[in-house]
């Protein structure tokens, strides 16, 4: 039996979902909601309406959506809504919580959708006491003008910039650095998205350069940007001022306490220990940690979800990029650029970024290589060269495409025979097919595992939702099966991280898989998951609050302190969850969506050999009712 | 109001759907039915269940589909199955009752799928009393092998028959016949369905040539049997006998009133009158003969559903098909062979089909070019040129590619701006890539307009559950909209004909489109259409036993004279659609699946510039409960 007792609220609450009276009935100060309307390209100010106060990140994303979008619509049409929302201890000084929301209606998924990245966004919108960004409208169907928008302290602007449109997302942010010298925020569609394919992220820059590489990247909403002819969003916070906890004490007695903790732990923790031993493992390996974990665990999927292990992790693993950084800085010294231990926003203390050099120069060639693109890139494809991997991150980033479902749809290529598993410059040529606007393979590899695999006859098409699936294999590994399955948001590992509980070992690892509840892991999981998507936090805490009680309570003193009073982390998450659930049955979602491919059921994978053989009644515990 | 009284039994039965004991509790001969395992290759013959006693054509594809199969299966692997069964009264000498219903879950709408044609094969399965063929598992996917099935009197082969595969639909057909010298029924797929592509149709031999005319076109069921390794069904009736009806007197006393009931009405009677006038608009002008009086209606669907008239419709009408045959009779004499008044299986009275030529040699070009593909291919496209568009119709036929679907598809490369609307060379040039298995634009093609246009970037996409919508506006037409929207088998005019009501004029025109209830209008189609699609007999004959008392009763009369007693058309109809839903609500429909796409909704199309307005609560009144 697994222990998170701590976060296990979620489940006592299944009986009522509305955002409790006790979380509504006080007063903070209100902060703005700016509504942009594409349609006439106005917009205005308004105060946070009384019932969205707590609410920011995925709770307002989703919140809007679920109030304000009809389910049915078009995704790509003028009825869908892009919300954007920063957490809601953006801009504080809490560590780790400048993650932003960005949330629609998917045209990938037909559901709703909330992705979250790091980058420079969320903090400056904090500054501005922004709540939330809400697009709505579109320009008529045959504009062809391409818009910024500029928000800065009480000032909006939607600009008419077409030379912003139809060109690489490094250049792009290079060119907007240019016109805004102040590094303001940016986050928006690259050519992916303005040409409305499902597989469109929504970028975000760096902190430090213009790699476009903080990507809120899943369920197309880069396209929904797209349809509504915007290229960027531009955040200035010049003149803003830094949030201000209600009660500043508690807020800054657990900022403290919740800092050390995660500085303290294994994962999350500093650079190296007292010794000067390689000590935190998230800042000198990135994500990409993992890569070595799934593979022991033989839960790694390989070449198409064939095999749970891959000959060649090792060489595409965050300990081979670490090594690689080692190497050249050894080399080029000062002008080396390669970098583990860097931070996706300001404030990040966990760091787990990086950037990956060229061997050759020391130049950078990508930043970062997570876990999941190392995969979705390599492992997936069989391709075990480091430098081809980060260079099809390096055309993603560019480009404006969700890596995680751009490998899967590389993938499809593979599987049709088209292209051979393993083979990297082929790989490469196609993805740089999605630069021409000509090319059907192009357009084919932007659009998604789902739709590559269905044109090119394959059978075999790992998404849920219509979402392609990341770098965690559900036979061996049960409990991220369920999240894949139940989530909202199509397959999506980052939605009910179990694999905390299952691989990693956090709270003390599982030993029996068969023994554990799968429903009630994934469930509180997914509540707890939505909560702090909501924070500002980064995902990444949980290892941390998970294992070390003084870790769990500073984290919530800092969001408590910030509000002034007290909320429910299982009340607050399964609240979101209901929201979205109803946004997705009103899209004409049944328990039928909630299922995993049929082939994870029918084709065992090495070397475990086991299928998913979670009932369909255990998947359907996870939100009975809902 | 309109009248269509003695059909309309359909809705008194709305509260009950099981096949009532009336039409079970008797004995007939029992027929056969042939299953097929091709996960081994083997095959058992099997004595009809007694509760499919009466239960042919569509009725018995559906009911094994909803008795046997997952309907949450994926339909290209090894637990779909693909079901053929003739009409009743195929092999008989009932007219025009020689149709073949073809049944699967479908790869385009993910929905149960029942599609019908005429050639050679019905009236060879009639006459071997085989009720129907079950074809179930697959394979091993790494399978390169490809088969074809012969079936004869008692005798079943599965053979290995890799030179069928990969090659044109014309040739294959040759080839057949070449091995089988009989010329027997053919049914099978082209390269589209081997290569699991979900425009594939399911083909049909001619009855006179090598043409792979009679297309089961829709839902993508030829890539069902190509996930099956089977390239050709191959039925010859040596041996063979004509079916009796139990009540021959019934039967035969229906069957002269009812032939003489079509040859006597004006769309299905004879090819000249006694005055020898062109009589028979049929016969004359084929289906074709729509094109014209869509127009003059202003619902013809012109350039991707932009407006509801064509400026070069009449050139590519039934009309212009009919000149350019005389034309090239009168040049060529006994060597022309374009030919109207041609019957699509033997027994045939109506003889809509025709063979178009080319013009400069009198040759046929393709037969036959039906009012749907002149629509898909031509009207759609914007392409006036009639020569063109039997070519792209001839291409489709030898790729095994349905029309509606394919011409859907080109109009999203059109929408795209990729091809010019009205640009014939270049849609041609885009067809033919269908032949090259590394052209992802051919890939893209051949998987329906759905799948083109989502990758395609486009939002104006006009499919109801994947499926394509057919040649008649839903925004002027409002009845033909609610079948769209409702029908079991994605967009599918065929599927409840409102047309002959609010178009054609068949028991008094619809004069006020807005008084109808397009929900009972629509109902009371699909329930009838669904006895006809049972039957063996054409849909076109409800043109004539609308209009015409003995002709309906002629009709009766024989289907009742057939099996010695008396069933119910509604309640019969209304049981196969019971079925139907009930799969697709195990595959996860809802009422949201019963819908138009948005743009239907907001678009008001010229010159009646209206929108499509029947409410939700309208549209879901159809099938209220089911």
């Amino acid at each position: 039996m697994i222990h998170i007792d701590m976060l296990c609220e979620a489940q006592r609450v299944l009986g009522g979902f509305a955002f409790p009276e006790n979380i509504r009935g006080y007063k903070i100060e209100m902060s703005k909601v700016l509504r942009i309307n594409m349609s006439d390209l106005g917009h205005k100010w308004e105060t946070l309406p009384k019932k969205y106060e707590t609410l920011a990140g995925r709770a307002f994303t989703s919140a809007v959506l679920h109030n304000e979008v009809d389910p049915t619509c078009h995704p790509l049409r003028e009825k869908n809504k892009f919300v954007i929302s920063p957490g809601l201890l953006a801009g504080t000084m809490a560590p780790s919580s400048g993650r932003l929301s960005v949330g629609g209606k998917s045209p990938l998924t037909g559901g709703i959708k909330e992705a979250n990245a790091g980058g420079l966004t969320a903090t400056r919108l904090g500054y501005l006491d922004l709540r939330g960004v809400i697009i709505e409208g579109a320009p008529p169907v045959e504009t062809k003008d391409w818009y910024s928008i500029y928000i800065g302290k009480d000032k909006c602007e939607v600009k008419k910039t077409n030379d912003y449109a139809g060109i690489g997302l490094y250049e792009l942010i290079g060119k907007i650095w240019k016109d805004y010298p102040g590094k303001p925020g940016i986050i928006g569609c690259g050519i992916v998205g303005q040409r409305l394919h499902k597989g469109a992220g929504v970028f975000g820059n760096n902190v430090e350069n213009t790699d476009p590489g903080r990507y809120a990247g899943r369920g197309g909403l880069g396209a929904v940007l797209g349809s509504k002819r915007i290229v960027a969003i531009i955040s200035d916070a010049s003149g803003g001022s830094r949030p201000e906890a209600k009660d500043k004490d508690r807020f800054e007695k657990g900022r403290k306490a919740f800092k050390d903790a995660l500085d303290n732990h294994a994962l999350t923790g500093r650079l190296n220990n007292e010794k000067g031993e390689p000590y935190g493992a998230l800042k000198n390996y990135g994500t990409n940690v993992l890569q070595n974990i799934l593979n022991e665990a033989g839960a790694l999927p390989a070449r198409g979800f064939r095999t749970g292990r891959f000959e060649d992790a090792a060489k595409i693993s965050g300990e081979a990029v670490h090594d690689l950084i080692d190497k050249t800085r050894k080399k080029f010294g000062d002008k080396a650029e390669g970098k583990y231990g860097h931070a996706c926003h300001p404030g990040c203390v966990i760091a787990c970024s990086n950037v990956v050099p060229y061997e050759k120069t020391g130049k950078a060639q990508v930043s970062p290589l997570e876990y999941e693109t190392a995969w979705a890139l390599g492992t997936n494809l069989g391709i075990g060269v480091l430098h081809d991997v980060a260079e099809m991150n390096r055309i993603c980033n560019d480009l404006g495409l969700d890596t995680i479902e751009a490998g899967n749809a590389i993938a499809m290529f593979m599987e049709s025979g088209l292209i051979d598993f393993g083979d990297g410059p082929a790989a490469i040529e196609l993805l740089k097919k999605g630069y021409h606007p000509e090319s059907a393979k192009g357009a084919l590899v932007c659009s998604g595992a789902l739709t590559a695999g269905e044109t090119l006859g394959v059978s075999r098409i790992p998404v849920v939702k219509g979402q392609a699936l990341p770098a965690y294999d559900p036979r061996p590994i049960r409990g991220i099966g369920v999240t894949y399955a139940t989530t909202t948001m199509g397959a999506d590992h980052t939605a009910g991280y179990t694999i905390a509980a299952e691989i990693v070992g956090i709270k003390g690892k599982v030993t029996d898989p068969r023994s554990i509840d799968k429903a009630e892991l994934s469930r509180t999981f997914q509540a707890t998951t939505a909560y702090i998507d909501s924070t500002g936090y980064c995902l990444f805490i949980a290892f941390c609050v998970l294992d070390d009680d003084s870790g769990f309570n500073g984290m919530l003193d800092t969001v408590n302190g910030f509000l002034g009073k007290d909320i429910d982390i299982g009340e607050y998450g399964m609240a979101i969850l209901k929201n979205e659930r109803a946004f997705n049955k009103g899209a004409g979602f049944t328990a039928k969506d909630d299922r995993l491919p049929e082939f994870f059921y029918t084709e065992p994978l090495p070397p475990h050999n086991v299928v998913f053989d979670v009932s369909d009644e255990e998947i359907d515990a996870v939100f009975k009712d809902m």
